[in-house]
């Protein structure tokens, strides 16, 4: 059975070097990733901030939110 | 082919909630993890340090630094 694992980034340099490492990284067995540019979906701006996103990059696993570096703080996306 | 990455933490709440979850995340078709408490293996913080390591929990994939949360900087654990 795999998790729900979801990568939040912003389209930034720092998200994007994140991104084509970490994102592939995962066990595929283990995780269902799905990747969300947060900086283009607004409307999902809250539900990472209720995962307890504060910035991008940021990958949330089985609901822990885990901040991976620094791009851009998540209240300089709204 | 894995590549080598290595997880460095000093044993701290943070350090021990993201090696749980993350580094058992990481594919063990693509990696070769290495865990290694900086918090006792002292000798290896230079090491850390070369590669771009400014705080644990950190990964370095590739001789990339990924710096996950935070728990403690590593300027503390010298």
């Amino acid at each position: 059975m795999t998790s729900k694992a979801t990568f939040y980034h912003a389209g930034c340099s720092v998200c994007t070097d994140v991104e084509a490492q970490f994102a592939g990284s995962l066990d595929p067995a283990k995780y269902d990733i799905e990747i969300v540019n947060i900086g283009e979906a607004t409307e999902r701006l809250e539900e990472a901030a209720s995962a307890g996103v504060k910035s991008v990059p940021a990958i949330v696993i089985d609901g822990q939110p885990y901040h991976i570096n620094f791009g851009a703080s998540l209240d300089d996306l709204r």
